[in-house]
């Protein structure tokens, strides 16, 4: 594959699952101290990557969680932030600078905060009350915080006994670096192709739903807008056909995320309205992608990373093809804002 | 103003306030019942309308309200959805076929359900067991559904003692359609120069924070996006600092809602941001339009209405100087999907 690290890669998701005894055991000792919610507190990227947690705490476990634009809680407050709270704050830097004021907002307010990191001497990693620290770079972090902050929701419902298979799911999500190495081998050839296809694209709709919809916003605003500098427009397929729709002609660029949750059907809805309107549609499937001996309910909840895995190759074909460096900037520790 | 009828639009959006004492009755009752919670169920645009209303409940009630996407819902189900929840489910027509589903679901659970609705004889309006009437349409909607989900906002904060001040605000409201009114006379100049500036523009980037976000999304997705075809990018201002920064350069326009709440500082640092880099931004400030009588809590409240209200006189002049009617559609209502 090009540009890939297959040791790295697995070491770094094996990192990240490997965070699930401690996980649990800080879920379990914050819990029997009295923790009465969670709170979702990232910015930019690393706060999008712990939606289909949330959301699934959310609709699912009856302990209250929230998910909250880190930077719009510090300026207003929350009612239910205090010391009964667990908060998770996810940089993959340790230093993203809301995120410090977030922690110590948090930690003045009595909260037990959980940071996930990839260093662990940074102000994130040294002032939480429990660090896991995770290197990854930004090749590797997408699948690294879906899966850490996937372990943090099912240990608070595996601790209220909301989720009976929780020995089952943490057991097949060991298995899940293998399964997305041989995910990425697979796509390569398609991911070059798209690649090509994409590189003088301007202008991309890109849509999703349920706990992939996380990463349609996030590959649109943290990989082709950041690192690429191309055009996207996230929208949820719930919301597509209420406005976005209407700018699909010939020739437009429309892709489709589909995961296997209970949320597909919604974008099945939007592949079947695009193939008639527009000759650009790319439909990234994770349905495609075996991965013997993972549960139904298990590929549904790890889509959205089975997504940000294949995706990555496109990347890494994207930077070349276009021979523009994903690390390139124009502004992001270049210029102070 | 241009295409504007001033009667039609005091008498909408004082019908939407007139309804204040009727959704406070209704939401007493349903607490005097036991309801425990409260979810805001719209679809597309109607959806994020309510958005401004369900975030203030959620950050500063201890009543615990849910802003989901209907379709999703109905797709998964919510453990927190029963016969104690108050349901709110807004729809012009009455007749959207994703918020009807919503509305079955919801009954068949025993929810109670509010529907705030343009007309009583339609699905939504015979079905729900309270459903608020106020005719609106495109031109109007905007602001008739953000004051309607901020009463019942404040209904239920004042219910519980949350809001003290209950009164005082909903007497302030009611001078509110003077104030919109005067705010769009006082614009319709900027308008009619915005919308010249704008009439060739391909792409815009809009971003907005707290309350005012809603109206950033909506506006770029319901209104740019559905009415005119014009490519956006509605992107949080807490968010534009991680990927979307990196699009703007000389030519690249930016729009910048801002509003009065306690989020204002994130949209000063995009201003000061861009103010730098592109010689196309607009910054629509609510702070400039004088209400008199108007508390600055109150003023917190009704930004994004107050946005609403100048935009729509942007629109008026768009599809003037754009010769593209905003009822036009290529899709909606034209095609099956």
């Amino acid at each position: 594959m090009l540009n890939f690290d297959r040791d790295r890669f697995l070491a770094i998701q094996s990192g990240a699952l490997a965070l699930a005894g401690p996980i649990h055991a800080a879920i379990g000792a914050a819990l029997a101290g009295g923790a009465k919610n969670i709170f979702f507190l990232g910015t930019g990227g690393a706060a999008i990557l712990m939606q289909p947690a949330a959301l699934m705490l959310q609709r699912r476990s009856g302990f209250p969680a929230f998910m909250e634009i880190a930077a719009e809680l510090v300026a207003s407050g929350h009612h239910a932030l205090g010391r009964d709270s667990i908060v998770v704050i996810p940089s993959l830097s340790g230093t993203t600078k809301e995120s410090v004021a977030t922690l110590d907002y948090c930690r003045e307010r009595g909260a037990t905060v959980i940071a996930l990191v990839g260093h662990s001497d940074t102000p994130l990693g040294l002032k939480a009350d429990h660090a896991f620290v995770n290197f990854a770079e930004d090749d590797t972090s997408s699948e690294s915080f879906y899966l850490q902050s996937l372990l943090v929701a099912l240990s608070v419902m595996a601790h209220r006994s909301e989720f009976p298979g929780y020995d089952g799911t943490v057991a097949e999500l060991a298995t899940l670096p293998q399964h997305l190495l041989a995910a990425k081998r697979a796509f390569e050839p398609e991911a070059e192709r798209l690649a090509e296809a994409f590189r003088t694209e301007p202008y991309h709709i890109i849509t999703a739903a349920g706990g992939s919809w996380a990463e349609a916003w996030y590959y649109g605003m943290c990989i082709l807008e950041e690192m690429q500098w191309i055009r996207t427009r996230p929208v949820h397929a719930a919301d597509f056909f209420h406005g976005t729709l209407e700018l699909v002609e010939k020739g437009v660029s429309v892709i489709v995320f589909k995961g296997e949750d209970a949320y597909r059907p919604l974008t099945d809805r939007v592949e079947k309205f695009v193939r008639d309107f527009t000759d650009k549609v790319t439909v990234l499937d994770t349905a495609r992608f075996a991965m013997p001996g993972v549960s139904a309910e298990t590929r549904a909840l790890v889509s959205p990373v089975v997504l940000a895995t294949i995706l990555e190759r496109l990347s890494a074909h994207l930077e070349v093809k276009r021979n523009h460096p994903l690390t390139t900037r124009r502004y992001y520790k270049k210029v102070s804002y």
